[in-house]
């Protein structure tokens, strides 16, 4: 008997470095669990705004802790990583394009496109909120980036990123990333051993 | 060639559930990882004021997650649970019963203590703010009530108490469990795996 394949919902914003750092593992985990991945990006703000949260630069002692967590975690993931001059950043652009990319091209693409968002800001300090450098993102992974900014003003797409907002705020998501395993939700990218322990036993 | 035992600072509050959780792991962590653990009950709420932190309860969303993710763990842990009826609550008796009995009767007794008191009030919903609450977990490891009582009005460890939170709070503890490992810091009791990584490789 074939047993199916869990699926992994993966709620981030592409300003957040925690999910930048989950991202990086995402191929391992699944690779070990056996389980297929959905990227869900999302805006993290309006989560904020439903939950009364502050982006971690805001919060005194926790934002130190976190700049050492940090660099601590590029380390052990061997990651490229300096911490961007522009932190937290709109990222309605990345986002829009993503989900415009994962209705056309396909999801694999879609994904292909994130981790380079995620590799510009995040490895290599970039403001992906800049047009002109998420258009270098596009065409550094052959894309057509006048294609992909007209497609990030259409409104199918826009309504697609602000529906996923909106399903991820109800179905409780605070802060970023944020996993679902066949549901069960995880919070953080410090849950992935227990989410690999959840995936392997089935739950408990 | 014998290797020092690496030591692990294990900052908490006795009001906090994940606190209680990783308590109940510590024994396993240090037999497994091979180190000597330290105990350090603060007030939490100091570090709360100067970090401009919440209790989880007063925040929408992350309440709801938590009380699912503690029921989780205490599945996972095996562990006695319920959420107690008052919460938060001051801890400033435990705490300073804790440091009264780790000057008098030793680290071991202080430690009986400790999870007799995290036992009283997440196993079984009982308020140990309550002076008698809380006389009675002493009765119940052998210790004499009265002298306790007795003790946490004693200048020498009111002042201990109040020490140990300032010290935590310069060190930068903004949460509760907070962990140093031989000055390396892991908040939360999710980082466990992470700092069992620590301890095995020697840091990174």
């Amino acid at each position: 008997m074939q047993m199916a394949s869990k699926l992994i919902e993966f709620y981030f914003d592409f300003s957040s470095p925690y999910a930048y750092f989950a991202a990086l593992q995402m191929e391992d985990f699944c690779d070990v669990a056996g389980c297929t991945v959905m990227w869900r990006p999302m805006m993290l703000g309006a989560a904020f705004k439903a939950s009364g949260n502050k982006p971690l630069t805001e919060q005194p002692m926790k934002a130190e802790y976190s700049r050492h967590d940090m660099d601590r975690l590029a380390r052990k993931v061997g990651a490229p990583w300096r911490w961007p001059d522009t932190f937290p950043i709109a990222t309605l652009g990345a986002a829009r394009a993503f989900y415009w990319l994962e209705g056309t091209a396909g999801v694999e693409k879609a994904k292909e496109f994130a981790m380079a968002a995620f590799d510009a800001y995040f490895g290599h300090g970039r403001n992906i909120s800049d047009p002109e450098v998420l258009a270098e993102v596009a065409t550094s992974i052959g894309l057509d980036p006048v294609a992909m900014a007209k497609a990030c003003k259409d409104d199918k797409v826009k309504d697609r990123l602000r529906f996923e907002t909106e399903e991820a705020i109800e179905r409780g998501v605070f802060g970023s990333p944020f996993f679902f395993v066949d549901g069960e939700p995880f919070w953080g990218q410090d849950r992935l051993p227990m989410m690999q322990e959840w995936v392997n036993s089935g739950g408990w």
